[in-house]
């Protein structure tokens, strides 16, 4: 158990009133005891008390050697593994991850009248946001191999290819740079494919004219990269010219926008403004950044709802993208980090309009 | 809409005295409406009533055409979907998918105390448990091609590499053989890795006297397979050999067993007694097998506890295994369709045991 995570876990508990939490996501699993485990279907939760108490309910499966504060509570394919939590469940409010599946939350709400379950996640949540110093510099590292593994998906772009060969590319050359797999499935747009922000890579043969969209990630010593470029296979058009530049801007709008005290919405005000001011607001139709880390999307948002406010310690994309339906789409997207009087953008590939050649 | 597939689950929420269910995962989505939507973090659900009428709450990012038969409902990243679905939801009970998370559920519940929310997955589950002759038709393509790619990662078993190359030459080969992506992450594992079921695959070297373990399957056409072969690097010691011979005797028992009308417990149980009662019992750690179909795990499950029975059209994996803590292991997996009068064992590759030359 890391128990200066535990800690401050249990500080952000009792600012919620919270006196158990259940946390079942495996990054927050693996984020207080360093042990990575998938659970696939089966029930995977720590509970921890605001005494500092933890169970861990595991299937025996996953044959978990002790940790040192943890109770390891096992069971078995033929057991329910509702019934053991249940007997460590105390009457009251007990926080539950958001992502904790009805099939486990329905039995033991059925099981438990006495106990209300409500999100418990903020507190393990919060606690991720702020990274240390040791996290900052692996994250900055993930980000310098993704900086370097673009570049060589860049310079497959080229007659002929398809969106899985770029994507291919871009694996290749993540691994080769040290990444042990990606954070998420690269997304490789061309053309009217950029248009759809979440369309899934596929055999979209590259055509003359082409905006390409390379979103991509990969994980490096347990710390995800995220970043986006967008170039264009020929001459671009004027109007692909003038969307990429306000597109650019709005990305600089944004990371200028970032330092401690500044509320995250204030952030996607920022990036949204340049966008808007031109005409194209109601083509940036999704939020501006996500926190990342351990995953690829984690608390906070940057985005028009967000509560948050900027702190040292936090990192986030900041990824403006303007999408014209049937035609083309630009996103560009940075990680960058706040710190004492802004922040340090993470990626250091350039961002200047970049034509390839037919 | 499909409407002979919305049918089936209308006909099962009947059964199951559900007058209306709210369906999330993406499979089941896909099932009903040919679309593969992956919402991330964003509400993505389809509410069913018995009567036939059904919404889609999706973000508007995903840009989703209408669909026949199906009201679309869009939210905004700055709109909260639960305000959309709240109004739409009856009093009484409703059924939601046992993936739903907490983060929708909970405050669902919160907004209205009039409404019951239980498990109502079983309704679509049950209704993709029995394939139709075009689904099982795809399902034994997809393993044909899974027979080839895992021929090709075996030979490429040799001195020098890693679970990791083991792995990739898998991926290339499925590819190659028509896969769309992977089922699941290749499980690669080499020596005593294999006593591990789900170690993942990681850059251990291959050394003499190792068993290897090539748990593998991809997608093709939207629809999964699942194999897995043990294979000894150099000559296999005697308790390797009986091992070996104990668990493709168990799976032989566990196929053999198969066909409608026994209960897929009775299944477990033929695969299981081959393994007890030569005294391994212990070490068969896991469920004899799992449904498969749009996801590589279905219902229903093929254990102890399991309380299906076998029906024509349902395909599943009969995967005894057998793992010696620090020693070795050995696993054997084939998917089967339960047919008329017994099953047809989808993957056609030998299970002769074969000791590969250092």
């Amino acid at each position: 158990m890391k128990l200066d995570r535990l800690e401050k876990v249990i500080r952000n508990m009792r600012d919620m009133k919270l006196t158990q939490l259940l946390i079942s996501a495996p990054a927050s699993i693996y984020y207080l005891t360093g042990k990575w485990i998938s659970p696939g279907e089966r029930m995977l939760a720590l509970r921890v008390s605001d005494s500092g108490e933890c169970q861990l309910f595991a299937n025996k499966l996953f044959a978990l050697s002790p940790m040192d504060g943890i109770e390891l509570i096992e069971y078995s394919d033929t057991e329910q593994p509702i019934d053991f939590l249940s007997e460590k469940t105390e009457s009251g409010l007990m926080g539950v991850d958001k992502d904790w599946p009805c099939r486990f939350a329905l039995p033991l709400s059925e099981k438990r009248s006495d106990v209300r379950l409500v999100i418990g996640s903020p507190a393990v949540d919060r606690a991720r946001m702020l990274k240390t110093k040791e996290e900052i510099d692996l994250m900055r590292e993930s980000s310098l191999m993704n900086d370097k593994a673009i570049g060589r998906a860049i310079s497959a772009v080229q007659a002929g290819v398809t969106e899985h060969d770029i994507a291919s590319a871009y694996n290749s050359a993540a691994k080769e740079f040290g990444a042990e797999g990606e954070s998420f499935d690269s997304l490789i747009c061309f053309g009217p494919n950029c248009a759809e922000p979440h369309h899934a890579t596929d055999a979209t043969l590259l055509k003359e004219g082409d905006s390409v969209i390379l979103d991509v990630g990969a994980k490096m010593n347990g710390y995800c990269s995220d970043m986006t470029r967008t170039v264009f296979f020929g001459k671009a058009t004027d109007e692909q010219k003038k969307v990429y530049d306000l597109v650019e801007r709005a990305n600089r709008a944004g990371r200028e926008a970032v330092k401690p005290g500044v509320p995250l919405k204030d952030v996607d005000r920022a990036a949204r403004r340049v966008i808007e001011e031109a005409g194209y607001g109601k083509y940036f139709i999704h939020r501006t950044g996500h926190g990342i880390g351990l995953e690829v999307h984690e608390f906070p948002d940057v985005s028009e709802s967000s509560e948050a406010v900027c702190e040292p310690g936090m990192i986030f994309s900041v990824e403006p993208g303007i999408y014209l339906p049937g035609k083309f789409g630009v996103r560009v997207e940075d990680l960058v980090c706040v710190t004492e009087d802004g922040c340090e953008t993470f990626n250091q590939f350039s961002k200047e309009m970049r034509e390839i050649e037919c």
